[in-house]
């Protein structure tokens, strides 16, 4: 996490220099990253949607030159921008199209207008392809050839990565593994897209939330009705709380969500057959360090196992995503870096004629 | 379909050519193709597993000679090979693993063997993946940037290929798109590989006639029955038959065929968000040439739209293949192509340096 994360001086840096902006509804997280995939600095400020989306961008880009002064350089040191930001979104046209959660924002050509800001090249990526893809450089996914990564939060994005080429869509819908059917039953559970029995609508944490509430009101008990009660906020970090306590109810919700999770996992292991799926977000069950993390972890393992062919349960690493919330930053910091490498060989080719 | 193909003349034909090689449970199919994909010659020879894999691979090596002179050139002048084959498979290392329909040649390096039969470099593809990569060249994908092919025959293979790269996976099993869970219940259909509520169970030839079986003893009423019972054995094409003459099950199982194939359609369209889905194989219901084909592929149609989002079911093309059993041998010779062009740019590149 940004707190205890340790940051490379501009000495040791190894140039050309990126920054990389995270764009989410409640914050927007910036850092300058080096060739390596080391943050130079970082910092976060509300995004305010409210104050429209012309004044966001200018924020972006003062927050943009002071993360570079942190870091030692200025803002035309850095040799590309990459910018993540919540569907729906063209890509190729640099434009945010109905993000739900950038209301006020809509058809807005952000890319151009932070290029215009900041005077610097703009690469445009989906937020959750971001993550997958700073994970795929220097997080979990490092030593991966190619990666899928599914990320559990308020819904469940993902990313696929293969020989370091991102699988963005032709539409800017690829890696969209929230919305994987896992459930193909006409009475399947509603997801946040209002289609029936996507991953979403059972592994995110609006559908745990919706799980626990439903299995409550059935009737089961739980400690997590006497928090409930006592007024306390039904979410997955308290759910977490009780099941790491040993409720019940909360463990198995916990874990059914490793059972539903793993019904995804092996559609898309069938479809791509990566090295490793890796899995992050907010909502993810903790982690090693923690007995309902390691316990998460092991069901999710146990699931694809039993639904996929031995070779590939053997084969495919099913592992936690390591770089937490800085996945985004790093990982549009990452996809410029592609972009101006791009260019580069473009340029070089373009010599040798 | 091979007997009516127009074969391209030696005088007209683009080099350099190029060898492909279909190798099925039956049939070896091999054809000559020249650089712009145009099939110069072509001919069939029966598999014969049992005379072993190394007579076998004697035999494709003839069988391309014969093909070369039909086509007005020889073995030498092919600038590379591909073969294609059924998996399991090494797709690294040339070998072929466990192919249940290629008893006896277990565990075999097919590419080598065929490089050293032919003098020639030999690239190596899944069957299905070389037929998708053929559609995608000069068939009904000649026009996407990317696409997905679902290939319906005894069972249900696949190939996806994004951005003129092919997505072979890192143990061969990349586009396993027969494997997609289409449905998580714990009673669902077995599939033909022991797991349950894949697609290749409720959408390949065998699970069709399964379905029928079932729905027959179930009590339901059909002329499928009577020609049953007259002696004709029950497969997709008695069905079809039926079908096309008004009976009410045999048309139910054709169009919910469609349904189940949707499902696993959806699922891939939101991973892969290719430019077009196209529909092949020995087991599609006729094409747009038959009533029951256009109605197969309305129904398809309509049961994407209903499962997907607005803009995805409006901008994806979904449709029949349109190169028959041409598509493995024209695929395998396009990876062919693909394998001799990246040799020359590598040469191009240390030429340079």
């Amino acid at each position: 996490m940004p707190a205890t994360r340790q940051f490379i001086s501009v000495k040791e840096a190894q140039p050309p220099f990126f920054g990389g902006v995270d764009v989410g509804g409640t914050n927007i997280k910036i850092g300058i990253v080096d060739d390596l995939g080391r943050p130079m600095s970082w910092l976060s400020m509300p995004t305010d949607t409210e104050t429209g989306p012309e004044a966001g961008v200018i924020r972006m880009a003062e927050g943009l030159g002071r993360a570079a002064q942190k870091a030692g350089v200025s803002l035309v040191d850095l040799a590309w921008i990459g910018l993540g930001t919540p569907g729906t979104m063209d890509i190729s046209k640099g434009m945010l199209l109905e993000p739900p959660n950038l209301p006020g924002w809509w058809n807005f050509p952000i890319c151009e207008r932070l290029e215009f800001h900041t005077g610097r090249a703009v690469s445009f990526v989906n937020d959750a392809n971001a993550a997958a893809y700073g994970e795929f450089w220097v997080g979990s996914g490092r030593v991966l050839n190619s990666m899928v990564m599914f990320t559990l939060g308020t819904g469940v994005g993902g990313g696929i990565i293969v020989n370091d080429v991102l699988i963005e869509g032709e539409n800017s819908a690829g890696g969209e593994l929230g919305h994987v059917i896992i459930d193909s039953r006409d009475d399947a559970l509603m997801c946040n897209c209002g289609l029936r029995g996507h991953l979403e609508a059972y592994a995110s944490a609006t559908a745990v939330v919706r799980r626990t509430e439903a299995a409550l009101s059935g009737g089961r008990k739980s400690s997590v009705s006497a928090r409930v009660n006592s007024g306390d906020d039904l979410t997955t970090l308290l759910l977490a709380e009780e099941a790491e306590k040993g409720d019940e109810l909360a463990l198995d919700i916990v874990l059914d969500t490793a059972t539903y999770l793993a019904i995804g996992v092996v559609t898309v292991m069938h479809t791509i057959d990566p090295s490793g799926v890796v899995i992050g977000g907010a909502m993810t069950f903790g982690s090693h360090g923690t007995q309902l993390g390691r316990s998460f972890l092991e069901r999710l393992r146990q699931e694809i196992k039993i639904r996929t062919f031995p070779f590939l349960a053997e084969r495919t690493v099913v592992d936690y995503a390591s770089l937490g919330a800085d996945a985004g930053y790093i990982g549009a910091a990452g996809i410029a870096r592609l972009a101006y490498r791009a260019k580069l060989r473009a340029a070089a080719d373009s010599a040798a004629k």
